[in-house]
Parts: C-alpha cells; structure tokens; sequence
C-alpha cells in the first residue's frame, strides 16, 4: 500500500477545523514546538519523523471531533503520552496529527469503598499513584519510568515493572477504558466490575494495542492496600550465570518477591558513575535486587532470610539486607538510572525487551554473552529476572565505525530475536513493537496469526488513520 | 442475513469426509446419541436444538481439517466441551456438525521448573487439579462445576467461581493457547512466559468468546504454590441485606478471602433438602461462606478472627468455624449443590449471572426481593458475593401458568438487567451471553460497542460458521 499516497496533508483548512473543536491555542504547527513530538526514547535519527500538526484536546468529545475529521479526511493520527516509549509507539511515521494527551490529566474519582480510581490517561502515573496513597491504596501496575509516563501510555504499552513478579503488569488492573475508536465512537468498555464475560473482552484486546485501536481518554483503575511495610535484599555474584541461576530456584520454592532485578557489572558500574553513587560490587560480576513487601513484617522477614540462605548455598558472595527507606531508595535508584546512564556514555545502542521461561533465562544470558563476542560488541544486561524480562543491550564500542555498526546490530538483533523464539519466548514484554520491531515480529509469528491482528485493525480502522505503521503495516 | 439458506447440510458426503479425517467411529449420526448434544444446562425444551452430526477428533491436526472442511462447505460447527454451560454456548443453534473435545483429554507436561501444565482442552478440569496437586501445585482458576466441566469449557467462557476473590478468575491462569481458527489455521498465541507485548493480546480476545473465534485445542496453565492452610467461617444473618452489608465492609479492610459466598435461606434450604444435610440455619435468612487459605497459619487464624469479629459487630446471629476438612467440605457441598437443587425441585427457572460494583450489592438484594413481589415469582439468590457475582435464580411457583411465566420472565429479566447496567454492572459475570442473553446484550450496549465485536468476528470468520448466533447475530 503506497500510505503516503493515500494520507492527505493536515492544510490550513484542517488546522483551522482542529482550532475550532480545540481552541486556537491548542493546536501547535511551529516547526521548534513539534521537534518535541517527533521522538520517543528511541533514537530519534533512526526513527524520528516530524508531524505536521499538534493537537491538546481537553476532554474526551473533543478527542471524539478530532479523530472523526482526521478519519473523514484520511489523515494519520498519533496518540502520545509522555513520549517515554522505547519502541517507537509515540511517533507520527506517517506524519499527520499528533494528538497529546498531556491536558487530560485529572483524577476524576477516588471511589474507595469498591477501591478503584477513575483517571484520565494524561495523567502522569507517579502523580495517580501518589494520590491514591494518600488514602493508603496502591496501584501495583506501574512501570520503572513512572516519574515521566502517563496512564495512557502504560495501557498502550502494558506496561509492567519492577513489581511484576508479585502483582502483574497494568492490564491487570485496568477495570475499564473509555476508548475513542477510530471512527469517532466514544465506546465504554469494562466498568467497574471484577469479572465480565458479557460479550467479547475488548478492553484487554485494546490494552497493549499502541494506540492503533483507538485513543484511551479514561480509565478506571483497580487499586490494592497500601503493603505497609518492604524489605530488600542486594545479593551480589561473581558471575551473571550464577545470579540468574537463581532466579527459577528462588521461585520454584512458592517465595514470591514483589521484585527480582537483575544487573550485569556493566550496568551496575555505568549507572554508579551516572549517578556518582558507589555500591559495595568491587568483585561482583552481577547482582540481584530482590523486594518483598506486604502487610505482614514476620512472613516478610521469614522470607528474607530464607531467600538469603538459599543465596549464600548457591555461591553468592555477598548478601546485604536493606531495611531502611534511604538505602533501598538508594538502590533502587541505580537500577532505575541504567537505561539512562547507558544513553548519556554510550548513545549509540539498542534498548532489547526479551521474554523468556523462566527456566530459560540462564541459557539466553549466555547466548548474550556469545552474541556480544561474535558481533564485537557489548551487550550489558539488566532487567525484570523474576518475570523472566531481560532488557539486553547492544551498544556500539566507539571503536567501531557507524556503518560496521549498523549491519552487526541488525545481524544480532536477528539472531537474539531467533534463539529468544526458539527458547519459548517473545521478543518484547512491556516496551511494545512499535516501529522498531514491526519487521522482526513479521518474520517470527506464523501468517495466520498476523493476519487475524491484521483483520482487527482493518474492522476497527478501515482508514488505517490510528496510529498506522505500529506493530504491523497494512498490506 | 437468511442464515438457513445460506449453510449448506451434512451430507452424506459430508459425512464420508468427516469419517475419513477422524475415523469411523468417531462420528455420531444416531438421533438417540445426537440427543446429548442438542443441550446444555440452559432449559433443553426452550434452547435445545439437535446437530446434524457430531464429531470427535483426537488431536488438533484432526480439529483443524474439519474446520478447513465446515468452512469450505459453509457448515456450521459448534465446539463443545462437557455441556455444564448454563447459556446455550454448546448448542448447535443452526444445526450444523458439533465437534466434542471429549477424547482430547490428555495432560501434556507438567513443567515444574516454570510452574505451568500444559494441556489438551478435553481435560476434566478436576482431573486437571488433582494431577497437578499430587505435585503440591494448584489451579486457581477453575469454577464450581470443577467436577464435570472441561477446561475447553472454561477458556472458552472465561470461568469463574468460589476463589475468584483471591485468584481471579481462568483467564488469569492461561499463559498460551493453541487455537484452531475458523479458516482452520493452527495457530499458537502465548507462551510459558508471564508478560508479552509482541503484538496484540489475541489470547485474551480469545478467552471468553464462547467458542465463536475458534476451537481451543491446548492451554497453557500457569499454577501457583499448593495453599497448604484453609480455614472457613459460617456467618448466618437475620437478613439478606444485612448479610450482604458486610462483603464490601469486609473487602475494603484490605482482608482478601479466597471466597465470600452469599446464600439466602431459599437457596440453603433447597440444596439442603436435595443433600439431606443440615446446616444450623433455624432463624438464619441469609448466610455468608467465607474462606481464607494460604501458607501462613498464622496469618489465616489473625484475619479469620477479625472477619469474625467484625461480623459480630454488625449484627450477624452466629459465626461458626469450621477447621477441619470434613466440615468445610460439608458447607461448600451445599453451595455447590444450589443449581442443581432448583433443577431437581424447580425445574421451570432461570440462572441468572449479573455482576455489580461491591458498594451496589446491597441495592441488588434490594431490588431483587422487589421484582420477585412484583412478577409474582421467587427469586433466590446465591453467588459469589466477594466479587459483585450473583445467582439470582427466577423459579417459576406451580401456581402460576406456562404463558404467563414466559411473560413475566422476560419482562423481569429485562428489568433486571436494566437495572444492573444501570448501577454500573453488567448481564454476564462468569457464565456468558451465549444464545439466552444475546438479545438482551443487543439493548444494553452500544451500537458502536456491538459494531467492534462483529468487526472482528466477521474478519476472523467471513463465512460465520464458528459457532454462530452466539453471543450476537451477524447482521
């Protein structure tokens, strides 16, 4: 399909049928003001592409209004949180309308006795979950970035997190979407309701579809008590193996820890010098940041020490308990700044998302290891252990030219994705495909099953104006 | 759409197909052994409707040339597990070939590293359970007909039942599927992992569409850690209302049962009668069941006297606890045993399966006891309290004359559903639209909503022979 044939242009008429449903101030065409939405947290020389307008609505009707025009004119239309994606997800490919949800921010509804929350999605998720603890309730679905993501962008994605070993991902506790589809119905979907099987379950269809559904403008969210009380434990190995071998062990044993993180030396050490913090790792080779929380401070202790145990008897060289809010908040922080700390040293790499059997995670950390021999670089390693989540990542060593790059990391990510399929798994848990991995996804999924994902777009979307190039193009 | 004329009969033909790709044996044509197959739990006289011919493949390869087959021939095919639906899900409302997962009965592996069974659909979901508890591992997610129902059953209308509280519900448990779809693709969606983002959720699209999208062949199922304690409390009330005043009471003090079943005095006195047991329910118009389990004795003895407590201190007459296996097993059998009770001594009824908000269940019982004065009717009612789910069950009294029963049936049921939409719920907690409340479906969504259904079904299934007229029409 030649897109960009059928896409007509966002024209002055356009813009000013946008001002009308938005307000004249809501509607941003200057070239310095769109760069911003022009990008996700991928690279934005590879994958950036500027849109030709931005639009603010403020509420859901205008939402409604806009993609209505936007689908009678065929123009293409990107919903956008924060932009904190790291697969492409946020970017108008096609270029079109960039509609932002940042103005849709407000809390509508704190209903504790059924303990949920209603929220619009621009809301950013740290602010929703701060507010909902000031009324001892926790929302367990959020991801590591949420002091910069907004609710929307989370349930495009579904999103999961550092807490997922013990609580899920956010669909989980996605109770109800009010979606804008994308011919303009504003549709309501779940409520809030624990089971529902009246009629096909559209809202998880539509949680992690990136956007190319329809535009999440409300939730309603599921909330859980407050676990009063946490405690953490930094073990430390000599080698990655031996860390992640762990990790099924652990598990197998009923523990469940809200978290069990894993960081290589690289990505402990990188994110140290980032941060200017110093952790005790000087013969570690790896390290695993195991969390349990809950309401009972004796079942959480009792936990902690068997876990430990079980460490010390698998050749761990160190294990601290950190019980005390400074020092996990420390730690914490070192694991939170890896992505980031690796974007300021070494900006040119590729962020991977792997999901793998839990059984399988030893087997791939040495496959990253040959992979980073074969193809002369380093893949660090970090990530979501206990849910079998490994976000590897290739990062070019300054020695090697651009173009030698581009084709090794291009032959690699092949080859990961490949043996990550062939071990039981999938190539991304919780950053999405978006554009970056639409042409892997292509060659690793049967036929079939692309086309039932590409029926339900063409259904929903006949125009292909929602958010098209995602996951899939439309052949 | 004229339907009839559109699908084509089983011939004789047909049927030599049908022989060659699942053996002679395997196709049923004996009106007498067609018989079983015409029904479900649903009323046989109002919903019953015989197929044409029944099949009964042994393994997927068998499923998918038989669909390949209906699909090419325009023959609808109706998949079926055991027949416990409870809305005419497994009925072959247009005739047609109904293929029974019956012979498909096999565990495949039971994977104990990565705590997940795989299985073949035809599997008794008890026989399930107790092969996986001899390894000290559990099936959370199974619904209280365990001991007849098949696992296909389950997936295919999202069951719930007594542990949902705690557990959620099956759809939580299912990791993978391998899936037959309508064109008779093989196709495998999920894995043995706990997070996936790789393209839409189809799985979860799957789960609960009664059958429509295709035949479910194998699941994988994720099992937790045996709950080694349980410990059980009998609260009897005055009241319904005041029985029921306590579940989200009890829910928002962040105590999580695994179970808070609701039963009113009819209902305890029927199942009763049909067991010839004796619960001490003398002066007792409502009783709540409430289970707690887990691997934490203590844990389960400190909020077992809590709920007790609070209990007391709303009104409840006596709170009994009941320790020992023998005893609890007594209790539950007598909840298990509701439904059938009411078929034995009132065979005229209607099942129902509404689920509300927790803070409207109250408003439910209220209006409940309500319609059952003004429809001249009874109307007990049992369920799952603790996750908004209620029986309510319309029994028709002897007194009153066929016609006239149909009449006030459907205009009570009509009222009830309006009603609970209206206090935010929905018709279909656990048990489905199926044939009986597709067209009450039709009223109380929108247009819009029931647009994106028909969307994906008529894009997975474009000739509408996977079990149609379920849940909608095709217009």
């Amino acid at each position: 399909m030649d897109t960009k044939g059928f896409y007509q242009p966002v024209t002055a008429e356009i813009l000013e049928a946008l001002q009308r449903i938005a307000g004249p101030g809501a509607v941003l065409t200057d070239p310095e003001k769109l760069e911003a939405y022009s990008h996700d947290e991928t690279d934005a020389r590879e994958y950036g592409r500027m849109p030709e307008a931005v639009v603010l609505p403020r509420n859901t009707a205008e939402v409604a209004e806009i993609v209505k025009l936007a689908n009678r004119e065929k123009i293409p239309i990107t919903p956008r949180g924060a932009g904190s994606g790291l697969s492409g997800g946020a970017i108008p490919e096609y270029g079109g309308i960039v509609l932002s949800l940042e103005r849709m921010n407000r809390l509508l509804e704190l209903d504790e006795e059924n303990m949920v929350a209603v929220a619009e999605t621009g809301m950013v998720t740290n602010d929703f979950a701060r507010a909902v603890e000031e009324r001892g309730l926790f929302f367990a679905g959020y991801p590591m970035s949420l002091q910069t993501c907004l609710l929307g962008g989370n349930i495009a994605e579904n999103a999961g997190g550092g807490k997922a070993v013990k609580y899920g991902v956010t669909g989980r506790y996605i109770l109800g979407l009010e979606l804008v589809t994308p011919r303009g119905d504003i549709v309501e979907l779940g409520g809030k309701i624990l089971k529902d099987v009246s009629g096909y379950d559209l809202k998880s269809l539509v949680i992690g579809s990136e956007g190319t559904l329809g535009i999440v403008t409300k939730a309603i969210i599921r909330l859980i008590g407050y676990p009063a009380d946490k405690s953490d434990l930094l073990v430390l190995f000599k080698t990655p193996q031996e860390a992640i071998n762990l990790v099924p062990l652990i598990l197998s044993r009923g523990l469940t820890p809200t978290s069990i993180e894993f960081m290589d030396r690289l990505s402990i050490v990188t994110s140290c010098r980032y941060l200017n913090e110093s952790l005790p790792y000087e013969n570690a080779g790896a390290m695993l940041l195991i969390e349990l929380d809950g309401v009972n401070p004796g079942q959480i202790e009792r936990d902690l020490i068997e876990t430990g145990k079980l460490c010390e008897s698998r050749g761990a060289l160190e294990v601290y308990v950190a019980e005390d809010r400074n020092n996990i908040e420390r730690i914490w922080n070192v694991r939170r700044n890896i992505a980031e700390a690796f974007k300021v040293f070494s900006p040119v790499q590729s962020v991977e998302d792997i999901v793998v059997p839990i059984s399988r995670i030893p087997f791939m950390i040495s496959e990253l290891e040959r992979l980073g021999k074969k193809y002369g670089m380093s893949i660090p390693c970090y990530g979501h252990a206990g849910d079998g989540n490994l976000h590897a990542t290739l990062v070019k060593e300054s020695a090697m030219g651009e173009a030698e790059w581009k084709r090794n990391e291009a032959a690699c990510l092949a080859e990961l994705y490949r043996i990550t399929a062939g071990a039981g798994g999938k190539i991304s848990g919780e950053h999405g495909i978006g554009i970056k991995r639409r042409e892997h996804l292509k060659s690793l999924i049967s036929p079939a099953e692309l086309e039932l994902m590409q029926g339900i777009k063409q259904a929903w979307d006949p125009n292909n104006i929602m958010n098209p190039g995602k996951i899939f193009n439309i052949p």
